[in-house]
């Protein structure tokens, strides 16, 4: 969709200048340094020749037809020339011109002409505000960035694309990483997003064949929805997306908010949607950098285990320690192997893992790679070394690449000391990456495995059935005139949904709740229902275990008092009469209707304690049952249901049925609800099922 | 003390030769590539020309007095050179040769015969297998290790001094350390510490003037506690140790094991004892410089709250989510300060914090920095830019490096672009350390601020009462002839120092009990008291809740014939009738005593949802009362004590008192005690003070 963009045969750049230190003259001299092979067209009032180019006084003037407008003229001017543009029949524009939202006040409405030129003519505009773009291997750098200044990558490698709501930051990280081997195929600079947003660049990625993987810089989803059916797709490719989200912090929201106009969302609900939907996340421009590395050799990693290979015993000791606090495990190596290694590694090294085959070995990272390469029991490879000088590369770099090309398990390179210019060269000629930093290697490879896991869960976690028609009863529920819903009638949405409940009857009168609790039987709970005391405790609405029928009169009186005294002019729809619930572990369950990304459920132990350390899970809905069971698993309480220290593990598979199904009604209400918390649930012993004790519905009261 | 070690007058190398491919060879160039100014002799029994300087067949055949000799020639040979060193009257060695004790069998015998030399002629020896050192300053490099091969630091700097287990990574760090403009004293590699070891080193840096800080990689503390007094010595001095403490995990002790043939500790054990001295922990070489270069101004970190000055948007607020979530806050600019940054900042900028400049701002940072500088809610401020061209540097450089050096608040520099050469070059002649990646550069605040702040609290953490001559009761108590000490006597070693404890005392009968009942009066718990029931609840030895003298009677039978069908030969000391305790929020307490670091304490929030999820603190005895109330707030159940969600607060100042007194019954027993563990302790509300419910001590048996 965006090849002409992209890929334009012909460019005409209007502001264009010999004079290097104004943005038009900067852009013209990175276009012709970096090869641009199509027709090139400098537009200028005054000058006739720029660059050694013929130049045209207006766009309207140029003969020829023009795939891409590069504008970069005062704001005023912009309006005005994107309109010629569009009358020529250009099809796709970048404006480079800052002094539009960024700025407020007469910036902003420029830049509410330009979107209504973008409306009506369908010229597709990135920008204003943009530092451009770069397709690197067809050698479009349309930009005035000084960061393409490094060696291009090689032809024909498959490398990352970059898209940036930060223009600078966006071609640091391509700067940074070509000083690191990578290889790219697009850098972005989004700019305002007039036209073209985030999504429309991750999109062409996507599909295109030299980008193996995507990298972010995302301030602001303006289309978080759309985000996700990319991301999806993104999975079904295998084609990883590797984000930083900023603006998470209160202060980085304020400023991310003045940067560029939009708010953060929330940053917890974020996380887990990025999560589910294995989006890699990354803190630091080389943390991006690190993860993308680790797709260069485009392979998976089955499992957790590693073999170290180093010449260095510190550093084979430091690897396997971060190797192990980041999850991974470092197994020995049988017998028979080690029988090998002990061929050429001498006696004071290490035939264990982590192997250490000392500096004297010859060959021996070549070698110790045949010995371990197929082992059942590795799943993937650190060589540890030092490439201050060239020696070892120089030695057997080739037979290093080669096996790394041959194993199928992933083989990751790390140098202790920084890589002298003429390693850099030669890892640069045998294809190889190398990471320089202990955490940047290990990091590296925890985004592997983790995508890998993900690629493995795919089914698991997307299978989850479609939102569901709303019955009748739970669409007329959802259109009530109070935000709050009473216990009972958000009970009567989980009951449509086949949510099991506690017997359970509204009484209007005490006679009436006497009455019910003949019928119930056993020892009942009385809880005050009116939208308009949502804290039932507090207004004294609430008693427990009453066993007669004098007790449960003079119960019902009590609290139907109590809210008249508590909240005078309360809408009372009655008094529930509840069946009292067996012991169990106390558990929460929720659902959140996030602005960004929709209906959301939530996981948690319950009780004090585990509220004050806040431990819960978060998931978009609907969930498979797949995902229901990895968001309790993921709980740092998790032992308290399966059974620690000695106690019976809960009902397990109940609990994540009820998340399944509570997903459903939350996908299936959409923006009807806004949110939900069912509150405690006691989770009984393995087989019992769980008691949902109490529940708290808030409607949308804007449909 | 190990002056005429690193600055020697007179260095001898036996094993010299002109041969670069050789250890001996690669000495010589290094030494003298590095300008070695004193008198240098090469010893070879062959040649009698090396490098242009008179060679001798021996070190005897040397006719002038030496300070230092490097021995480089086969491991056999090693303990007959420095035998003939030591009759020389040489004071110094450093044995770089390899085939010790890393190697087993017989080079571990020749280590002990190195050993033996040591000890009976008092020559001060690093190494064997070595990689050496090198005295930046004085430019005495002796070692082989090609990592030197960087430019020198500025002469006269401060700078960081090096002490590493590992020789590679030792002198990697101060390769890499220079490509970023840090400044070194010394780089060590200890080798197999066969006299000379880790402390030794670190006690000369501290005295040594061009001595900042000291940054060490640690694979085992062979003398944890000189390293203590060491680290309490740095204190004071007010420099700071960095250290990696490597061999965390299984197969990293695994590895450090075989490597260098040292356990290594208890890693809680040694993160609370480093913690507790102010000693700065990394997992990565970058993160080692990290802290070191934050150290690079000299000054303290008042408070929490930073200012970020930037000319990208998006690096303003993805160093602000940093700040934030490393635990700093980005606090608002006042509206004056706003009204002057405005003056020159442009309106599409920002005045507040994180204040945006614009690319367009000249000379904004060191205005910015005038204005913001004094601002007594901002204690540091990070500016950001890009590097990657040196204009803004050539442009305001002189004027920030002024700034940073007048203003008494830290400035933190860092660019998202790598620095260019040119850059890097104007920053060295300004003296100005900048980061290059923003968690390093946070991490760097993080590590300033953690020290000021250790620095305030020196006092508050080391002001503790020394141990205590033991009381005899304790003593006695403590020479038991059974490792585990019944409740009833853990809780005669709690009352010897002073710790409330509930009216208890046991029971030898049946009927003893019911009077013992009687006299204690209310309801009583029943506890078998026997050193082979430790579990006593297991073994259906506890009864709680005891009204009546029956239930007493019948109570301490059941019990007692429990006891004996458990374990049959157990020695039964008899009942404890302990008065029931008032409710309270349960909590744990206890004493280990690690074989590394001595007595430690421990304070946890108890019952079985905190112990699933291990939310304990520790901290070596004795404690203060400072150390204790911290110890106490680092839980992330700490809410619970305080009052959270509308409960009334604990009594804390009683659950710090226990700390501490417990603390000195841990330091006092020392090794006689090796652990006791105090659960559940019942705090009540505050001033109500708290309920130890139960104790279990465990003695040391052998003396």
């Amino acid at each position: 969709m965006l090849e002409t963009f992209f890929d334009p045969t012909s460019i005409a750049l209007i502001g264009a200048t010999d004079d290097a230190s104004k943005i038009g003259g900067k852009i013209v001299l990175t276009l012709l340094r970096e090869k641009y092979a199509g027709r090139f067209y400098p537009v200028n009032r005054t000058s006739n020749r720029i660059a050694g180019y013929a130049a045209y006084p207006s766009i309207g003037a140029v003969p020829d037809s023009v795939d891409l407008a590069l504008i970069a003229v005062p704001a005023r001017q912009v309006p005005g020339v994107l309109e010629e543009c569009a009358e020529k029949g250009i099809r796709n524009a970048v404006i480079f011109s800052s002094g539009f939202s960024e700025e407020g006040g007469e910036g902003a409405a420029l830049q509410r002409q330009i979107e209504d030129i973008c409306r009506r003519t369908g010229i597709r505009v990135n920008g204003p505000n943009s530092e451009g773009f770069f397709n690197v291997h067809a050698g479009v750098a349309a930009t005035f960035s000084p960061a393409l200044d490094v060696p291009k990558p090689p032809q024909g490698s498959m490398g990352t694309g970059i898209v940036s709501q930060s223009g600078g930051l966006g071609f640091a990280l391509y700067n940074r990483g070509r000083q690191r081997n990578m290889a790219f195929s697009h850098i972005v600079s989004v700019g305002n997003q007039v036209d073209l947003e985030l999504n429309d660049y991750i999109d062409h990625l996507l599909d295109d064949p030299a980008t193996g993987n995507v990298m972010l810089y995302v301030e602001s989803f303006r289309k978080p929805k759309r985000f996700l059916e990319l991301a999806r797709r993104a999975a079904q490719l295998k084609k990883p997306l590797i984000v930083a989200k900023v603006g998470r912090s209160r202060a980085g929201q304020r400023a991310a908010a003045s940067h560029t106009g939009a708010m953060a969302g929330s940053v917890r609900v974020t996380d887990a949607v990025l999560d589910h939907h294995g989006v890699l996340r990354a803190n630091d421009q080389d943390e991006l950098l690190d993860l993308a590395a680790a797709f260069s050799q485009g392979k998976r990693m089955r499992g957790d285990r590693v073999a170290i290979v180093s010449t260095s015993g510190g550093t084979a000791v430091w690897l396997t320690d971060t190797c192990e606090e980041m999850g991974f495990e470092v197994p020995p190596i049988d017998g028979e192997r080690q029988a090998r290694l002990a061929q050429f590694i001498p006696s004071y090294g290490s035939t264990n893992n982590p192997v250490d085959i000392t500096a004297q070995g010859v060959n021996a990272y070549a070698q110790t790679l045949e010995v371990l390469g197929d082992a059942d029991y590795i799943d993937a490879i650190i060589i540890a070394s030092s490439f201050a000088h060239d020696t070892r590369l120089k030695k057997e770099g080739e037979a290093i690449a080669r096996l790394v090309k041959e194993l199928d398990i992933p083989v990751f390179i790390y140098t202790y000391t920084l890589p002298s210019a003429s390693s850099m060269q030669i890892l640069q000629q045998l294809g190889l990456f190398c990471y320089s930093t202990i955490s940047g290697c290990v990091r590296g490879l925890q985004g592997l495995r983790a995508y890998s896991k993900f690629q493995e869960e795919l089914n698991g976690r997307f299978g989850a059935p479609d939102a569901q028609a709303l019955p009748t009863c739970v669409r007329r529920a959802l259109e009530g005139t109070e935000a709050t819903m009473c216990e009972y009638e958000t009970k009567h949405l989980l009951a449509a949904f086949d949510i099991e409940l506690p017997v359970e009857r509204l009484a209007k009168t005490p006679q009436e709740a006497v009455a019910h609790a003949a019928d119930i039987g056993g020892a009942v709970a009385l809880k005050i229902q009116s939208p308009h005391i949502p804290h039932k405790t507090e207004a004294g609405g609430v008693l427990l275990k009453l066993e007669t029928s004098d007790a449960v009169r003079q119960g019902a009186e009590a609290i139907l008092k109590n809210a008249r005294l508590h909240v005078p002019n309360a809408d009372i729809h009655g008094v529930l009469v509840q069946a009292m619930g067996k012991p169990g572990l106390e558990m929460m369950a929720g659902i959140v209707n996030d602005v960004s990304f929709g209906p959301m459920v939530m996981v948690g132990l319950g009780g004090i304690y585990v509220e004050v350390l806040e431990d819960t899970a978060l998931a978009p809905a609907p969930l498979t049952a797949h995902t229901a069971l990895k968001m309790v698993q993921s709980l740092k309480g998790y032992p308290m249901l399966s059974g620690a220290r000695g106690r019976p593990p809960c009902d397990v598979p109940a609990l994540c049925q009820l998340l399944v199904k509570l997903s459903q009604l939350a996908a299936s209400s959409g923006d009807r609800l806004v949110e939900m918390d069912i509150n405690p649930i006691l989770v009984h012993e393995d087989g019992a099922g769980l008691t949902i004790v109490d529940a708290l519905g808030v409607r949308s009261l804007t449909p």
